[in-house]
């Protein structure tokens, strides 16, 4: 079935906030990017080390790019169940997918390009990355 | 130069707000498509009519999905101005497209895909179609 | 020493997200109530019965008005533990009480004033109270 | 009638968004401080200076406590008429005063104590003032 999915993930549930919502009576479609961001914070934590550690050593991870297709219905009351996933490392970019669940369906699906910058977005000398580049890079290769 | 951007679309000037920034010192990147959401506000004074006119008549456009592209720095202080133009409409679905600008530099870029709906996201039936269906239609066909 | 607190409260451990920062570096003060209003969920799950069935039995609770009180440094990284506790039941009106640690110490204190409505914020009939009032007002004298 | 509102103050006309808004189908009261926050970058443009150019000087001045009254129904569609004035400064504090309107009619009035600060919520020394402090407390005394 899922096949295509990696088989490594993090879990996180997410508690859908009444704020969340909107006169529609669903989610904002705006919220996911931070529901996306919340799992990262998981994955980091599981599979990598806590994203502050990497600041503190000078390596920050500023979303480039990022896509969010909406497949059903959320709203308060929901627990949304959302799998975070490496998919790609290459040089100073780093790739993120999301599944989001409710009640076992699928209601959002999702990407996240990252650069790997210094601090204030400045970019990365290739010659002087910090301390937790390389240790980013192998952790992150396993995982993808 | 610009010759690939639709000549019709209408501009936003959205001030930036500290609270939408975040610790990197720059705006977070889920405030995107709540300024995008602004501009489509916009647009559809501007070239159609209120949007809460349509919801009132039972045609809503919910976002089924959407893409942001983040080309620089943008924080607090700043003034976006943000195009936002017609890019598609078939059949029950509606495509928008955004460029945002700060000091005449593209910053950000961007694309939602919208279902057409009735209320409660009810999907519409073909054969009964809410009034603003067709002046929906017949508008944007010609903005496209 | 904090004898002046009610002694029953429910406990949310709510994980700061980086968006809820601002370029200050700590959370932006606008996410309290809505951190509060997660507190209020739990509360209302542990104590009386989840929020979303006082809604659908026609009971609405919208907030009157608020106060948040900073005391502390709050960012990315941390788990605020915030206790929620009610603090007066009288006729239409509920008022709530929050109290935010970090690291056991407090950082922020706060309090919200409710209207008990029907939808639409339609003020109740003191004649014709939905079926959930006598019970959330049973429940909540006994934990003020 | 409003004699006891101070004759000075400056004026931004918020559009509300569809973001904004709650499945309850008004603006969500955790938005109010964001606006309120708007109202003070306008204010300082009109009356002292840019909020940010304090900021580079290495005067701060974040929130520390703030309450709102919600007043009436404000939804997606609406213009938000808000007055920001100075309340009162006093030593290292400041207190800031709002009042929003919607067609003429009041629906919200907040209130907001500052601290000044140094970067990083560091207390000023008292005989260290940055260059901004003697600016901002003259003009401030003569808005209050």
């Amino acid at each position: 079935m899922r096949s295509d999915l990696p088989v490594i993930f993090s879990e996180s549930l997410i508690e859908v906030r009444y704020a969340e919502t909107d006169r529609m009576g669903v989610v904002h479609h705006s919220h996911y990017p931070v529901y996306f961001e919340q799992g990262r914070t998981k994955f980091f934590q599981e599979y990598l080390k806590p994203y502050q550690d990497f600041e503190v050593e000078g390596l920050f991870a500023p979303v480039l790019s990022y896509q969010v297709e909406l497949k059903g219905h959320v709203t308060y009351g929901h627990i949304l169940r959302l799998e975070t996933f490496a998919k790609q490392f290459r040089g100073l970019r780093v790739v993120m997918g999301y599944s989001g669940y409710v009640n076992d369906k699928l209601v959002v699906a999702g990407e996240s390009v990252h650069a790997l910058t210094g601090p204030d977005l400045i970019p990365l000398h290739p010659r002087k990355l910090p301390a937790g580049y390389q240790f980013l890079k192998e952790k992150f290769e396993k995982l993808t």
